[in-house]
C-alpha cells in the first residue's frame, strides 16, 4: 500500500508569478518553512542525491518532500522508503512549477510537521529555471556524464540558483570531464554561486551539502 | 573564423503549429529533403552520436545539421570539424523548436545541397516532444547514466519517437542500468519503437543507427 498521495496540480491562475512566489516566501518565513527548490536534467541523480540528505539530516530538522513529475510516482514511492514525508505532485504534462503550483503541493502536503521543505523539480534545463518557485534557495544537479559545458548552453538555470551539486563525482574516470573548466564556466555565470562535488552513490560531499542546507535552515527558521 | 553562421530565431505566429508541420513536411517531400529531428536530455550525447553519424554516412547522402540551442555555437563549432554543413540557431530562452522555427533554420542553412537536414534539437525530455517540427522522423536519445525508468516519467517523448537510441553503452558496468526494463519500459509506451544501443564514443551500434537512418532517406527521397 502506498503512504503517500499523489496530486494533479492545477495551472495556475496567477499572471504576476514573481510577486506570487515573494508572497508564498513571506507565508513560509512565518511559519518558519524553509522551501528547496532542487533542478537538473533527468537522471542527473535528484531522488539519490534526495536520500542521502534525508539521511545525513533527518534527526537534526523536520523534512518533508515534493516529488512533481509529468507522470509516474517512482520517485514519490523511492523517498517513502526513507521514511520522510512524501507527496507526489503531477503537472499534467507541465515542464516546470511556479509559486502557485508549490504552493498547491505545500498545502496538500501539510507544513505543520515540516521545517525543511523539498521540491523535486520537473528534470529539465531550461523551463524551471524561469519560474520562482517561492523557494528560500535554489540548487541544481550537474551530473558527470553530462559534461562540463553545460553552463555554456544553460546560462540562466546556473545563474539563478545558490548552490549547484557536480553529481556523480564517482565515474569521473570514465568521462571526459574537466572540473576546472567547469567551475570556471559556472562561475563566469554566477560568481556567488557555492559549488559542491557529490557522489550520490558512495555518499562523498553529501556532509559538506547537508551542513550548508541545514545552516540556511537554521538561519531562515530563528 | 567561424564557418558556420548563427541565427537568432523568431518565435513562430503559427496558431497551428500541427498544420503548418503537415505542410512543411510536404515541402520537403517537394524538394527531396529528408528531415530528422534528434531530441534528448542535456548531455546525453547528441552531439557525439551526430560527429559518429556523419562519419558513417558522409559518403552516401549530403547532410546539413542545425544546431539548436538556448545559447553558445559549442556545438555548431563541434559539427564544423566534421566538415558538415552547419548552421548555430538561437532560440531565444524557447525550450523547444516548432515548425515555423524549423523552417527559419533550413532557410538559413539552405536545402538545395542536402539530402538529410538534422535538426539538433534544445536538450530536454518535455516542450520539444509536444511540437512537431515537420520531421520525417523523430529520433531521441536516452544515455546510460540517465537510468532505465526515464519512459516512466517522460512519456510523450519516448511515445514520438521511431527510434530509441540507448547511448554511452560503454559505461554500462558502472551504473545500475537495466537494459530489458528499459526496452519493456519503451515498447509499452511505443509498441513500433525501434531501439538501438550504441556507444557514440566507441562507435558501437552506430553502423545499424546509420544504416536505418540511410534507408529512411532513401525512402522518403526517390
Amino acid at each position: 500500500m502506498k503512504d503517500f498521495k499523489v496530486i494533479e496540480i492545477k495551472e495556475s491562475v496567477f499572471a504576476d508569478n514573481d510577486r506570487d512566489a515573494e508572497l508564498l516566501r513571506g507565508e513560509l518565513k512565518e511559519k518558519g518553512v524553509f522551501l528547496l527548490n532542487l533542478m537538473s536534467s533527468p537522471g542527473a541523480g535528484k531522488t539519490t542525491t534526495l536520500m542521502k540528505t534525508i539521511d545525513a539530516l533527518r534527526d537534526k530538522v523536520k523534512i518533508g518532500v515534493m516529488e512533481a513529475d509529468i507522470d509516474s510516482d517512482v520517485d514519490a514511492r523511492t523517498i517513502s522508503e526513507s521514511g520522510a514525508k512524501v507527496i507526489q505532485l503531477h503537472t499534467g504534462g507541465m515542464c516546470h512549477l511556479d509559486a502557485d503550483m508549490t504552493r498547491q503541493g505545500l498545502r496538500e502536503m501539510g507544513t505543520d510537521d515540516v521545517e525543511l521543505a523539498i521540491l523535486e523539480n520537473v528534470g529539465n534545463l531550461v523551463c524551471p529555471a524561469e519560474f520562482d518557485t517561492g523557494a528560500v534557495k535554489n540548487a541544481m544537479i550537474l551530473s558527470v556524464p553530462e559534461g562540463h559545458d553545460k553552463p555554456l548552453k544553460y546560462p540562466l538555470m546556473f545563474s539563478i540558483c545558490d548552490v549547484v551539486l557536480i553529481n556523480k563525482i564517482d565515474v569521473l574516470p570514465y568521462f571526459d570531464f574537466d572540473m576546472e573548466k567547469c567551475r570556471e564556466y559556472i562561475l563566469t555565470r554566477n560568481p556567488a554561486a557555492k559549488i559542491i562535488p557529490i557522489s550520490a552513490r558512495t555518499g562523498e560531499g553529501i556532509d559538506e551539502w547537508a551542513g550548508w542546507l541545514l545552516e540556511e535552515v537554521n538561519k531562515w527558521c530563528k
